[in-house]
């Protein structure tokens, strides 16, 4: 990944204009582009924040934007001109040779490319009596310019050498642009690349530009090839991103800092064809609860079929075991005081587990030292956004390697229970700020895929948007994450929102009735929805219904069929869930009933 | 105001439906919608949801929705029938009379209006025998029918006296429909009345009907002309509110049905064609402050040229004067402790206060008494959404009047200052769930009218939406309301937001040089944001510098020239400002420049 500059636009991030440059040194970024109102919000002399940047390890790569430049009546270019030549003072001061002109919307601009190209090449002259030059940008709603090869068409008819393209992927994107024409563009005209993911919405593209742009990977544009039609060129210059996020713009910036150079790195690993990591299902999952509610979680592990099988030699850590399904409870950390339960780690399975925790160093998680005793096993680990550790383990335990987890348990001699096939799935329900980076943390580091679109849960207490990501293969690891699409308020409650670990059963029924008996208070929804169920023409509504089931019909009729148990331990609850005819979702349809259950019985 | 029928969709509001229900009975709502996902997460059997309504005095107008019903091949449409079927159970149970069936999304309904018709009345003719009726309406985004005379040309072919329409402004005006039309549709057609407003956004119509509907008045869309119609028509059901909002889904649901119900008596009055009420100018602006740093908020006032002219005979109130600008300063009250200064009261003059104060309390805006010895005025007040009152004063305070309220002040025999003209605005900030609210407050309660379109200002924290709203006339009374887009969360600070009293002065740069001789430290936003200023052609930015004056020039040239003082006693800021050439906004564009000072100052 060497040799390639990483860049920021100061827009990208929340603060004062130090508090940004400071979260961007600190992610490892190499340069900035700083935005104008943020300079302007500035104290501090141009030399000062030439010196700042310099101080923190950051070039100044683009100083952007300069606004209705062009195309303009000759009164009006006057007006542009000065306001040009104090962007080049100030350039000056700062010690950037880039300024980022962006296509005119001024209402008087005037549809004539050769007047837009001649202006422009003025402007690019008194640049480069400067020893400046000029990036030119299509903004999708230029007044006349509004797509890349228009303004390529104008810098060609400008011809001047201090003239060049800065190439922005959002608007290139959102106008439906077809980058592979950029190869044709010489390199040397290609000046700055600006690089910003997006969701596809159906809507003016202003307001989509403004309010719902992304870091690289974390919306529907293809970066990998537009970048890959770029290095093709021959464009050298930084790939910078340019992100206007209604949530990164007041989120922390030290971790969006993080997120966003993560999403260049893995941008990279996409474009050199990287495979991504293998993992092939989950080892366990953590559990970490208060010792005052730990029976709450046990005991319904306990009804579920699992049995305690092994006790850590040295930990407060409980492994709990029923067919394919470990769940390891520890007590909470003594100085956590008393906390809700909480997943506290995904362990995924892999080929390579120091290979898997390696490769998530390099995509900026901080790898976790876990002390372990001298013969107990190395795991490896590294962090979430959220806190939430990633283990790395082998594919099958085997006790002449170090990371030999089981061998840290002390077997207690229980066998382990049966009418349970594995782990389905874990949901996470990461803070509010932290969803874009929870999405990315999956998808570059435990190499997750989205399966299918975002789903909008319409819930008691405000709308949530949960999403399923899971690995490929015949085991694969799940992970939904769901968080309100407000931040919550006063009155709407789910700070901290509930998490859930789902069990695959083959048989919900058996696996309900076996909980039942043992005294699992399995959450009831009441009649109102089966009698519905019944009328959408589920079979056996009644039979569901004693047993508690809820039932997801997914339009191929496929079925999600699960029991749910009451909120333990303040945070977590636990399913059993057996999926019918390939059913690939999550429950989503269930979800506001379940939630109406869930917080009536916390009432 | 009597007659009409109130209703309000429990999807309307946040929380169970238990919570939905007490909401809309409290705010004096006549009927409800139940919205069938609320019933499922209930586990209250249909007749104890009658009784709880009826216990709350809420009508149950309608049942809703039925989706994917018609247009369909046979085996589908038999599976319709036992849904429909179902949901005539249900109805039975919870005493209603009428459901809701929109147009199919069903990806195999049939694009036949004909089948449409036979199966609707087939629908129709089950109800019929059971006493029930079908309310037909079409979705914005239906499979085949999705404009509002589609869905009347199906319901005409039907033919069913069970069979009418359900009119959804959202859906009508969304697809750019004629609401006209309505008034050639028989009355007994005419079953249902939905109302939503929206603003205009272009964008898919399904995302912006699930995400941005708002109460009537709190939009684009002209639902005066629309329920005109349906009066013209001879409608007589319930104007019935179905709003998807995602604020207002996790907003309490308390204040929301308030606001919902207002929101509807407004339209009535606009229906009535009634002026709405006349408000002449600013009296005063009340702000409450904390004793401990009032010197700060009164030596700023000082040195604006305010002087303090009256002491009040029996409370811990000064009164402030200077040119026509007139302030009322008093300590906040003991039992709050230490809190930040505050906008308390906007007090407004008008030609019959207590005809104004009784039209706020019809609009349901508490009436505040406000505790006066006896020879002291009685003034009128109502409070607004965030608690600020609104008082009520005569034009000219006539010592005849029993609400002559400088008489209440003991003259302290200084002379009111000089300099300022009166008061320019108030800017206040209210809570992100109150926005809406606040606005309609100011729109219906105090008649004022918005100036121009909500502008984002890229805060240094984050997007943050301001609109001015002021009164005709030739002393308006303006009022700016600002409020971050999304929320603020652990890192961006702003909660309370800052709020601010703006004075009118005829020259900006002789108000800047009297305060800073009086010492008062005005905002210095410094060098960077005057060298570009002068770059933008504004003449003597060295003056305006040298006299800490931030200029937002509009498009025509008109500039709103004005000095800021830090923020005061934790929360208030004052600024003094000369409009010049008519300029109408509020100086958005300094916004962000304005704020990243005040926040430095704050570190």
């Amino acid at each position: 990944m060497a040799g390639r500059r990483h860049g920021i636009a100061t827009a990208c991030l929340s603060g004062l204009l130090e508090d940004k440059l400071a979260a961007a040194a600190a992610a490892g970024f190499d340069g900035v582009e700083i935005f104008v109102p943020d300079l302007l919000g500035s104290p501090e002399p141009p030399e000062d924040i030439a010196r700042r940047c310099a101080d923190l390890g950051l070039v100044i790569d683009l100083y952007q934007p300069i606004r209705d430049v062009e195309a303009l009546p000759p009164d009006a270019f006057a007006a542009s001109l000065r306001r040009v030549e104090h962007a080049f003072d100030v350039m000056e001061r700062l010690g950037t040779s880039t300024a980022l002109i962006c296509s005119s919307v001024d209402p008087r601009a005037i549809d004539d490319d050769d007047l837009a190209a001649e202006q422009l090449a003025e402007v690019a002259a008194r640049a480069a009596d400067r020893g400046l030059r000029i990036a030119y940008e299509a903004l999708a709603w230029g007044r006349h310019v509004n797509t890349w090869d228009h303004s390529w068409r104008i810098v060609s008819l400008a011809d001047h050498p201090a003239l060049g393209l800065c190439v922005d992927s959002f608007h290139l994107y959102a106008r439906g642009g077809d980058p592979s024409g950029l190869r044709s563009v010489p390199a040397d005209k290609l000046f700055f690349c600006q690089l910003a993911d997006a969701p596809r919405l159906d809507m003016d593209v202003l307001p989509w530009s403004r309010h719902h742009r992304l870091f690289p990977g974390q919306g529907d544009f293809d970066l990998t090839a537009l970048v890959g039609h770029l290095d093709a060129a021959g464009y050298d210059g930084p790939w910078s991103l340019e992100v206007f996020n209604d949530v990164f713009r007041q989120a922390d910036p030290g971790p969006a800092a993080v997120d966003a150079r993560r999403s260049l790195l893995g941008l990279e690993e996409s474009l050199a064809g990287s495979a991504g990591p293998v993992v092939d299902g989950t080892a366990f999952v953590e559990l970490a609860v208060d010792p005052g509610t730990s029976a709450e979680v046990t005991d319904a592990l306990a009804a579920f079929g699992f049995a305690r099988t092994g006790e850590h030699r040295s930990k407060a850590v409980s492994l709990w075991e029923a067919g394919g399904a470990r769940v390891v409870v520890r007590d909470a950390l003594p100085d956590a005081g008393s906390v809700p339960a909480a997943v506290a780690a995904l362990a995924v399975r892999t080929p390579d587990p120091e290979a898997l925790a390696r490769r998530g160093v390099e995509l900026l998680a901080p790898r976790v030292p876990l002390p372990h005793a001298g013969d107990e096993a190395e795991l490896r680990a590294v962090a979430a956004p959220d806190g939430t550790l990633l283990f790395c383990c082998p594919e099958r335990p085997d006790p002449g390697r170090d990371d030999f987890w089981p061998g840290d348990f002390r077997p207690t001699g229980a066998r382990p229970g049966t009418g349970v096939e594995g782990v389905d799935h874990v949901a996470l329900s990461p803070p509010f700020d932290l969803v874009a980076e929870a999405e990315l943390f999956l998808r570059t580091v435990v190499g997750l895929a989205p399966v299918g679109e975002p789903t909008d849960i319409v819930a008691p207490f405000g709308l949530v948007r949960g999403r399923l990501f899971a690995s490929s293969g015949a085991d694969p690891v799940r992970v939904v994450l769901s968080s309100s699409l407000v931040r919550r308020g006063g009155w709407a409650p789910g700070v901290p929102a509930p998490q859930s670990v789902a069990f695959a059963v083959p048989d919900v029924l058996a696996a309900s009735r076996a909980a039942l008996d043992a005294g699992l208070d399995l959450l009831d929804v009441g009649p109102n929805y089966y009698a519905d169920l019944a009328a959408r023409g589920v079979a056996d509504a009644d039979v569901l219904a004693e047993h508690r089931v809820l039932v997801d019909v997914d339009p191929t009729g496929a079925q999600y069929r699960h029991v749910v148990t009451p909120v333990l331990g303040g945070r977590v609850f636990l399913e059993a869930v057996q999926r019918v005819d390939d059913y690939a979702g999550f429950g989503a349809a269930d979800a506001p009933v379940r939630m109406a259950a869930h917080r009536r019985a916390r009432r």
